[in-house]
């Protein structure tokens, strides 16, 4: 049964009963007026539910994690939550001891500021690796934040920007939906950019077969009422087909997070992952995750072109994951896609040396537009297929488009949301050492 | 007891009883004048015994070989050869049947030119992947090879240049040492630029627990005897601690292929494992292994700045292996490297996301100058250093450093000789549609 889900403008502020703000506190130390939010990139955001909410999230399996990921894995166990904190331009991750008091500092200080109970706040932090909080900055911004929290679709767009680093605009969603006759709202804001390729678990621990490989974060609240391990549960199975699922450089971050936050407004009866309304809320959270990982690819750092890598056949999921890795991660392959060169000799090589069981004399590999059935194939069975080289050249010219590849060895499929790597990313990323603030995480 | 080798001019015709030669014949099909060589780059090698010798050769691992990796795993059955043709232009690889017909044929055809017998020629292959061969040019660039043959620094420098692809300049070694009272002599080519991870192994299966990743080429020629066992064993210790510890883009080649010729010239007592002048040969073929690897390091595509990555105090060396190779491929640290930036935050975060296990808080990250044993930490046990940013950053404007990483808690330890991530590189590998000639495998 598919749910019919309504988009909605906005994002973290749709459902009921959410607040948000985003100011400028000079995270970055620029010198400029601190606490003045005038022409200058927010750096500071903050969600706060009117009422505790059940919480759930999913963060870096990467083992330098940061400070921040450290306190919400604290904060979860109690699978409850009523704010959280999210400041951009430092990472606060490799920060040591300091680090992990400065992180539980930005949560005890926004639960001080907005009068909640200790252990209500959760934290994110995004940007440059290794350099020491600015606390001073920090809890300024925390005040000036909950000082302008507030319910409109501008709040939460002032929240949007001020978690964003490298991206170049801020990314929102939002949808509404039935629930056992009530109408239920989902919204959420996410970043990323850059170190994009996020292998998220509920604990921070790496489960045995999951991808190794942004920082990413991505905030998530609903009016809807669900109980803290179903919230994990469909958490933990959206952010498998979304977040997961995406590549911009296969650098994984310190910093990954993704947190939804659930009040309950709505006034449904909670729900348990047993309940006839589950699949309904499930489709809903993994609709707004797909759709934010799918805009962080898009507007990945120096990304010109956007490719869905479909393999099929393969023996394992293990084995599918592992090629679509492998083409989606290859410099070679990325800078043919930035080019326009189908180069699907390139892909092969990839597949070829991935941990993926393959036999060369079998390996279909093909483009069609997105999500389309019609798929030119380059080669069938490992043999050269008749297609022209100019017709290839207009299967890979837009600006997004579908690969496949079919192993046709087995009956495992995967599916990873790609980039190409252009020179804007490498002129992006070497930075400016005359100006060690430029420097990202 | 450490060997003196001394360097020689030249390469693979300075053994005794080799000839070499390198001539165009117009395999990228460019329309210019067929077996002329007058202005164009040669692209077709050969390299001759005079008389039978013990053949020994590592392997690309990849799953999708090519043809003439296929067809020298079938030659070195019997660890004999006397001739090898190499052509750049066109890999032959993904090319299928017709493509394994055509690497057959360019052993065949040698041989018959050079009225050797059937299984004498071992053949390799750089360029293009998916195009199939032109073999009446490769067959006129035979002959004319086959004519030109001689025992000069000269023949050895058209054959080095033959085999290039995106390099910009041939590479080339030889040395000098005493066995056994005899004078021997040991002399090598190689090639590489892109897709360069090698993971070769000698049967081109995959070793349990290898590195799973250029088109890498290297041919070596000995005028020392050595049993065709112990050349395979002394060639696979090489590769090891060589062209299988460099990295330009984490892509491994469908065609990597490093051969040896023994043929005996020298006059030693034919060379087993167990012979006394066995570490002798193994040093001097070590040390040439080395040298050419590291070439192709320098010479990588677009590479501006080359590190070598050494990780020590993991618990395994699969540890050390994984944790270097997620350093030395990172695209975030590789573009870093290129900026001059000391970003240590971006090497923790590689290491953390690597297979290795690793405890942050033990983590000791530093830069050394090349083989040096002064190193300036950024990080000691997880803590950023009193080290200052300009220090780091003049730690690492050399075109030539070590990145040191202890993750103190083992004893094991892997080197990787790695390069930056540029703008030329992408720029080179997106290729010019318009031009499919231009784009390479």
């Amino acid at each position: 049964m598919k749910t019919p889900l309504t988009p909605l403008p906005g994002s973290v502020t749709a459902p009921r009963g959410f607040r948000a703000a985003g100011v400028f506190c000079d995270i970055k130390r620029l010198g400029t007026g601190k606490g003045s939010n005038k022409g200058k990139k927010r750096d500071l955001a903050l969600i706060v539910s009117d009422v505790p909410a059940t919480a759930a999230g999913m963060f870096t399996t990467n083992q330098a994690c940061a400070a921040p990921v450290k306190v919400c894995l604290e904060q979860l166990k109690r699978g409850r939550a009523q704010a959280v904190v999210v400041n951009s331009g430092n990472a606060n991750a490799c920060t040591g001891k300091q680090g992990l008091q400065d992180a539980r500092e930005m949560a005890r200080f926004t639960e001080a500021t907005l009068a909640l109970p200790p252990g209500a706040a959760l934290v994110g932090s995004t940007g440059r690796i290794g350099v020491a909080m600015p606390m001073d900055h920090v809890r300024a911004g925390i005040i000036e934040a909950a000082l302008g929290l507030g319910t409109t679709a501008a709040h939460a767009a002032q929240a949007a920007e001020a978690i964003l680093t490298s991206d170049t605009h801020a990314k929102q969603v939002a949808v509404q939906f039935k629930l056992g006759g009530r109408t239920v709202r989902l919204g959420g804001i996410c970043k990323g950019a850059g170190m994009i390729q996020p292998g998220m678990s509920a604990t921070g621990r790496r489960p045995a077969a999951t991808p190794r490989h942004a920082t990413m974060l991505c905030f998530l609240t609903t009016d809807a009422a669900v109980e803290a391990q179903a919230l994990q549960a469909a958490l933990r199975e959206a952010v498998a087909h979304s977040f997961n699922r995406i590549t911009v450089d296969g650098d994984m971050s310190t910093n990954d997070t993704v947190l939804v936050l659930a009040n309950g407004r709505a006034g449904n009866r909670p729900l348990g992952v047993s309940a006839p309304g589950f699949p309904q809320f499930q489709a809903a959270l993994s609709h707004a995750c797909l759709a934010l990982a799918r805009m962080i690819v898009r507007d990945g750092e120096g990304v010109s072109r956007c490719v869905t890598v479909r393999v099929q056949g393969a023996r394992s999921f293990a084995d599918a994951d592992a090629a679509a890795r492998a083409v989606a991660n290859s410099p070679l392959v990325k800078t043919s896609w930035h080019g326009g060169d189908p180069n699907w000799g390139r892909i092969l090589a990839a597949i070829g040396y991935s941990a993926a069981t393959i036999e060369e004399s079998k390996v279909d590999i093909g483009y069609s537009a997105p999500g389309s059935r019609r798929i030119l194939w380059s080669l069938r069975r490992g043999q050269p297929t008749a297609a022209t080289f100019k017709a290839l050249c207009a299967a890979v010219a837009p600006r997004e488009f579908d690969l496949h590849v079919n192993l046709n060895i087995g009956w495992a499929r995967a599916v990873i949301y790609a980039a190409d790597l252009t020179e804007a990313y490498v002129d992006f990323n070497k930075g400016d050492v005359s100006d060690p603030s430029s420097l990202g995480g």
